[in-house]
Order: C-alpha cells, then sequence, then structure tokens
C-alpha cells in the first residue's frame, strides 16, 4: 500500500452564497489546484462528497458535471454519500485508490447547496438520513437526537448549559479569526445565556439544546488535491501525510444501542485511525472535531481518546481546547462557526488541519503542530470517520 | 496492486416491486452472502449504488442504513452515485480498495427503487443527471437526447426502424430465457412494428424512438462479493477475476461534443479496460451493454471495438448478437427486457456476466464463455465504466 499525502487545498468561504452546487464546487477546486500549483494541470480522477443534490437541488450526476467544467475531462469521476461524513468518505476512497498504484493524483470536491431550500425544509432533508422505518416517520429529527442524548449526558456526567454554551463560545471566538467561517462573529455566555433577552436571541431548539448549541445551514465548498507520496516532490508546498485513518458503523437508528450515550463508532473509527498511523491520542497537536451540536464535541474528545469518558468538559472548562490549550479543538470555529454545508465538512476538516500542520492559519494557527486528527460524524453517529495527518 | 475476483453473486427479479429500496438492497446482498457461502459472514466494507434515494425515496444515508440490517456492524459503508453508472463506479471503487491491501472482502449492492414516483416524474427524475444549465431548464428529456441520436445515426450510416426494433426483439427473446428479467416475453417485428394496432402498443416516444425502443421503468437490486484473488481459494464457487476496466468522461452537455455521434468516453473506456486485461475485442465470448435505448446497443457494440463503425446494425441482422451468434450480447435479456432500476444495472450486467463466465446461465447460457465484457453508460454518455471479466 503506498503512502498518499495532501498537496493542495482549498475552500470557499461558507455562509448564504449565491452560487449554485456547481458553482462551489468549481471554486474550491480551482482553489485547490492552484494552491498546488496545477492550474488545470493533469488529475487522474475524480471524487464529489456530496449528501444533498437530490433532494436540495434536483440534481444527479454531479461529479460528472464538475470533471467538465474544470477541463479534466475524460478523468473518472463519481459522487459519495455518506450523510454528513460524506466529505471523509470521498477522501478515504481517494486514499484506497490511490494506494492501490492505478491513480496518482486525486481531486476530492465536498460541497453543499444547503440554503436552495429554507427553514424546516432543510431539517427534513437533515433527517432523511435517519432510519426510515424506526425515525423518520416518527418526526424525529437531528436536533431531536441531539437534544435527548444532550439530556441523557448531562444527568449522568454533571455537564450544564454552560458547559454546552462554552463550546459555541470558544468555537465563535475560533470563527472569528477564520475568512472562511460562515459566522466571524464572537458571543458571550452573558448573551447567549444570561441576559432576559438571550430567551429570544438564543431560543430552546430541542431542550436542553438551544439555537447557539446548533450549527447553522450554510452553503459552501471545499477541496483537496492528494497524491501518491512517492510523488509529492512535484508539488510546491510541503505534503501532508495521510497517516491513518479508521471508519466505523454503528445501528442506524439510535434507539437500538444498547447504551444510547456509547458513541461506539467514534472510539473505533478513531482507534483504527491511530492504528494505522502508529500514534496515540496524545501525539496530537491540533483536531477538527465534528460539533454539529455543542455535546458532540464533547463526547467526541472523550471517544477519540483525548480525555476520559465524562471529563471532556472538565478539560473545556479549563480552557484545554482552546487555541492556545493543551489540545486546540475546532480552531477553524468548527461547524459551529464555519457552517456546516453537510457534503463539505469532512473536506473542510481536512483543509483545516493541513493549512495548521503548514503552519498557514494566520490569527488562528497553533504554534508548532506537526500531528492533526479529525472526526466526521455520519448520521447520529452510525457512520464515522477519522482521519490522522501528519506534517511530518 | 493486487488482483481481485468475484466470489458471490446475486439479483432481485426486476420490475414492479413491493419493497422498499433497503429491502430490495437486502435481498439481493443475502443472496449474494448465500452463493459465496458466508450466511452473514465477516464483511470487510460495503458500498452501495445508487443514483436516486433523494429524490425517489427522501432518504439519504442509505449505505449506513443496510449495513445494519444485514448485521454487517461495524463494516465500513458508502454509497456511490453517478447516475445510471453508479452501478460500475462502485465496483470500480470497491476493486481499488481491495487492490490497495487494506480490504480483503467488499460488498456491493446496487439498487434502485423507481416506481416510488410514477410517469412523467419518473422521466424527470432521469433527467436530473442533463447539464443543470444547458439542458434541463429546456426540457431535454433523456428519451429525447436518444431520439436526436438515433435520428442523426440513422441518416449517417442507414439504420432504420427495424433496425432499432431488431434490438428489442433479440433482447426480449433473451429476457423470456430469464428469470430475473422485469419483462419476460419475447414479441414480433409485426407485433411492435407493422400491424396497424403497433401505432398504440408501439407508441412514439421521442421520433424515431418507440416504446419499445426505450427501457421499462424498474424497481430492483443486484450484487457481487469481491474478495482478492489471493484468498478467493476461500470461497465455493469459481473465483471470476476482474481482469480491466476503464472509465472515462465526456462533455455533460451533449451539444458540446465536436461530433454529438461519437461516444468517445464508451470508446476510451473500452480501450482503457482491453488494455488492463491484455485481452482484445475479439476475446470477448459474451458482452452485456447499456441498452437503454436500442440504438445505444449498437453504437456501443462498434465503440467498444467488437464492429467497425457503422457496421453494427449488420451484425445485428446476420444475427451475429444473439445467443448463438459470433458474440451474444446481452443474453440477460439487457435494460430492454432485464429492466433498468438505475442504481443496480451497473452490478446486474456484472451478475449476468458471472452466472456466464461460471456456466450458471441456465437457458440463456452461452456456451463455453470464458471471457465477459461489460459497459454502463451514464448520463448520455458523459461517465461510461467498461469491465473485462475472466473465467480462466
Amino acid at each position: 500500500m503506498r503512502d498518499v499525502a495532501i498537496v493542495g487545498c482549498g475552500m470557499t468561504r461558507f455562509g448564504r452564497r449565491e452560487e449554485d452546487l456547481l458553482g462551489l464546487l468549481t471554486e474550491a477546486s480551482l482553489a485547490a489546484l492552484d494552491d498546488a500549483g496545477r492550474g488545470q494541470g493533469p488529475v487522474d480522477a475524480l471524487l464529489v462528497a456530496n449528501m444533498g443534490s437530490g433532494i436540495l437541488n434536483h440534481q444527479t450526476g454531479v461529479a460528472s458535471a464538475l470533471t467538465d467544467r474544470l477541463s479534466l475531462l475524460p478523468a473518472p469521476a463519481e459522487s459519495i454519500e455518506n450523510g454528513p461524513a460524506s466529505g471523509a468518505s470521498a477522501i478515504k476512497n481517494a486514499f484506497l485508490a490511490i494506494a492501490s498504484g492505478l491513480y496518482d493524483v486525486i481531486l476530492v470536491a465536498g460541497g453543499e447547496k444547503m440554503r436552495a431550500v429554507t427553514g424546516w425544509e432543510a431539517t427534513d432533508f437533515v433527517a432523511s438520513m435517519s432510519h426510515p422505518q424506526g425515525e423518520y416517520p416518527y418526526g424525529i429529527t437531528l436536533p431531536a437526537l441531539a437534544g435527548m442524548f444532550a439530556r441523557l449526558h448531562m444527568a449522568k456526567y454533571g455537564v450544564t448549559s454552560e458547559h454546552l454554551a462554552m463550546v459555541a463560545l470558544k468555537n465563535h471566538e475560533h470563527g472569528a479569526l477564520n475568512p472562511f467561517a460562515h459566522i466571524q462573529q464572537a458571543v458571550s455566555m452573558e448573551g447567549i445565556l444570561h441576559r432576559p433577552e438571550a430567551v429570544v436571541n438564543n431560543p430552546p431548539i430541542a431542550e436542553p439544546l438551544r439555537m447557539f448549541d446548533c450549527c447553522p445551514v450554510s452553503d459552501g465548498a471545499a477541496a483537496v488535491l492528494l497524491c501518491a507520496a512517492e510523488k509529492a516532490a512535484e508539488f510546491p508546498r510541503p505534503p501532508i501525510r495521510i497517516a491513518g485513518f479508521g471508519q466505523a458503523t454503528d445501528t442506524h437508528a439510535v434507539h437500538q444501542r444498547q447504551d444510547p450515550l456509547d458513541l461506539k463508532a467514534v472510539r473505533l473509527a478513531s482507534q483504527a485511525a491511530f492504528k494505522m498511523a502508529g500514534l496515540k491520542p496524545g501525539d496530537i497537536d491540533v483536531a477538527e472535531l465534528h460539533d454539529a451540536f455543542t455535546i458532540l464535541e464533547i463526547v467526541e474528545s472523550e471517544q477519540a481518546g483525548f480525555f476520559p469518558v465524562g471529563r471532556g468538559h472538565r478539560a473545556l472548562e479549563k480552557g484545554q481546547t482552546r487555541l492556545n490549550g493543551k489540545l486546540p479543538i475546532n480552531p477553524s470555529g468548527g461547524l459551529k462557526a464555519r457552517g456546516h454545508p453537510v457534503g463539505a465538512t469532512g473536506v473542510a476538516q481536512i483543509v483545516e488541519l493541513v493549512w495548521q500542520l503548514r503552519g498557514q492559519a494566520g490569527e488562528r494557527q497553533v504554534d508548532g503542530a506537526v500531528n492533526g486528527f479529525s472526526c466526521n460524524f455520519g448520521g447520529f453517529g452510525n457512520n464515522v470517520l477519522a482521519f490522522v495527518l501528519s506534517g511530518e
């Protein structure tokens, strides 16, 4: 199996965008190709990560359209769908295709045009990944699942609404330093939780989760250019190696898990990624976790092995996961502030890690970061991928 | 790169089915696992091929759901979408994942629940793969593109409506021998073309194409179990090796091609597949081509290299592509008679070839078949995959 490195990356600003899906994917792809010093040079194959082009945009065959738009014909191309973990799934398939020896250079572009629909339609679209018999028909949405999960976790481990808000505060603070983030504004605990008007500005979504516990609905795209490590020297940027990855599935319906608090797929995927990389959680300098809901960042930081189970909120309150802490989590702002165009997210996490490991992250740079970790969470933890990247 | 073999395969009957998408995928997957002598034994990863679960079934994350349904947790899984070539794209990605050395055994299941919608909605769904700016908004459907293409081809090469009908006749005759086919009934030239009532029974769809020139709208699923060739002896069936594959893209909008009659992606994909296999078109004993419209079988038989360009209809009229001809094409009945659940088709083509190369195809067996070829055609030729299988 050949080693694989990332030699180019780029993304669009996330948020409310005028461009259609193809326009967003094109913008991110051209940025990644430019970053790799390739302009529109030869690429052996493309993979597009997207969850909802059918439901949101009434469009299929997006990978063929992008290949044409980028003047990369006749390169092979297809789309990968794995709910909000589509991005990481596409990178995994590209990794394996290069590792096989058949292709040397593959472009992965992940994107979503979510604001093609509005309000309840966006929530309903996201709920299309819930169990088609056991969850969806009963009206369970992803915020509802996350709310019930948060309530259970709070009861068991002493996590409070203030802890949840601390995740939002931290990630909005980081996001304010990220020119690609959907929301580039810091918030205060007073403003979102304690002032009388907080009940209006930060209303309950699914108790105990309030609006600032949930990621926004964003448009956007991100792209990376992967290359066989043995050929990475042909590119100008220092290659960032994909040292390891892991993936695991769990029961589709959350209520079928023996312990609904046990996000087993996060644990298994993380363990597999560390094993392949030959590294431990303690070797990681920066992590991008999937904080679609604030509670998830806390729990993933535990299941990935960074903190003991039930202690993630303690590390958070001590500031260990802030930009200058022991293990900065979501320096990009995370899904909470950077935004969550679902098909783009897994790729955007890798883009942020590459920038961090190259030392290109500007005001949000984690000093001397060498190894990075990402967790991309599909369904409500039913399909999770983890990556370990290394700049060494 | 490790060699890869197919060690199990299965499919549902295609047609109007009561089961939902997940039910169809499960039925085909269990058939493939049973065929491989594995029951629900260990599988390293899954890939689902599907084009329309979002538009047709308001469902995403189908691969996670299938993995759970098959009790294959925590195996990694995701879906691959490449329009009507999704099936071949999924097999390609599974091939590369095994070739890389990371996984030994991967289940690929392709399926579509097309009859969740009816009439014009099905045609509109298929049109979602056309160019989102250059074709779809103008109301161009796939039958419309195929009609214009057929008209041009007929004018240039002397192909007649009778030639098109000969494809339908042949494939319905073959389909009548296939217990998995949607339509298991032979038709006559008189009945579909010359009798007065033919204008009612076989009405024009998009001139010069009539109803019997178009595949039906079908539900169904097909599945194959792929394995590293070096481990194939662990399975009871004789392994069928994936000797080669090729894939190529072409302009998304058909009108942007220099010569709209030149299905370049079919030619490039076929050439690449033969090159990897170290075989020539003359070495092939049986072929499954993508006859979504009758004209396509004729043109693909030329671009794949079986007959000179403009001579495919001559081979057809001589009976060379019938079951007992020189090169039997679509012994399964093809898309025309077996049916075309879009995400299933590329996998079903491979299932048929495996049955043929194992000598298990019953009344439609091609005697002594050793090498098989498939062409899975995405968009209107904008993303095409070809496989060469070998039973040697």
